[in-house]
């Protein structure tokens, strides 16, 4: 079952202490060229001009940007962000094994996992109790939507489904409305292909919870 | 004179006290859809990727998103980043009223604001010994470029021109990386048309010490 955020606006499907206090932490994680600040952005517009949260988007650029490492995080909630850093993420994306390894163990306990299949080969890193998705991301943006560089929005729709953090529909028009001209139909299956993978990977235990494999 | 980037890295034409704490906060605002999200993106990825600095990169997406406010922030230090959030910018762009009357306030007294003037007409929201440096620089980017569209790309060549945020060569590479194909020469001459005009705003004495007129 795919949750749905709340008709009130709350979002669903997160963790209960997310769920209280109102605030979500976001981290998309991978290397550079995966378009996770992308991503970010656009699932930040989706949640603040669409769903109506306030939000804040971050790229934090440290000496490991350098070296490929690529990250950018979204804080959604509906009071005040009064801290604007991500510092224990109820949702990370992992779509590099570094990346997995390297944020996977702050996930709150909690929380989710969603690993790119494709690249994410050992979950060893990630906390005991931590909901851990593993989806081929890239492989399913190259084989079954035509385009591997769209991982990023199958990503975006898979972690929607996931985790109810913002509505499908406010979704779709953040991606529709940042993505480049021409590309509107190739980034609407993307989105789709990302929410039916999710689907499909908790109908088939592919949601597991322990952490020690995908 | 445009001041340079010396060449150990640190940056010149900012306020001294940003200088010596090599923590430089920079604030573009202006309405939706006029680019400061990715203008803000590439002016980090610049100082980060190419000209090796730390940088954190914000959107802050309160309620004033919903209205058509678009804001975004970078945060450019050789240090580490202890307060991700824009307090006291040292640079300003502003590409709307809205935004200049927002924002100009709060930009430190020996701070910049680069206002773009086809938008901009009332400049008494700066606070008094600001520099203050009024472009068109959406007219310079629909008529001298030939699409209103790189306006934001016009932008970052005049700001970094007058700040020396980024080295002039980092900042082309970080441009040409983040637009989209087949627009690399129009975003090259935007650029270049940014930091011709900063040097005849500069010239011709556009930049005033006196905010209330542009």
């Amino acid at each position: 079952m795919i949750v749905e955020p709340a008709a009130d606006g709350a979002r669903a499907g997160v963790a209960p202490k997310a769920r209280q206090a109102r605030r979500l932490e976001i981290r998309l994680a991978g290397t550079g060229g995966q378009g996770q600040i992308l991503a970010a952005i656009i699932l930040a517009d989706a949640a603040a001009l669409y769903d109506g949260f306030n939000v804040v988007q971050t790229q934090d650029y440290g000496p490991e940007s350098r070296g490929g490492a690529s990250k950018a995080e979204v804080i959604i909630t509906d009071g005040e962000v009064d801290y604007p850093k991500v510092t224990r993420p109820d949702a990370l994306l992992a779509m590099s094994q570094q990346a997995f390894t390297r944020y996977a163990p702050a996930v709150r306990e909690d929380g989710l996992i969603l690993a790119d299949t494709t690249w994410v080969k050992d979950a060893s890193a990630a906390p005991t109790g931590v909901r851990l998705v593993g989806i081929p991301l890239t492989a399913i943006a190259r084989d079954e939507v035509g385009k591997a560089l769209v991982a990023n929005v199958v990503a975006l729709g898979a972690l929607a489904a996931l985790t109810g953090a913002v509505s499908r529909e406010a979704l779709e028009r953040a991606v529709l409305a940042r993505v480049p001209k021409g590309t509107e139909e190739l980034n609407r299956r993307a989105l789709e292909a990302g929410y039916l993978a999710a689907g499909a990977a908790r109908e088939s235990g592919g949601e597991r919870r322990d952490a020690a494999r995908l």
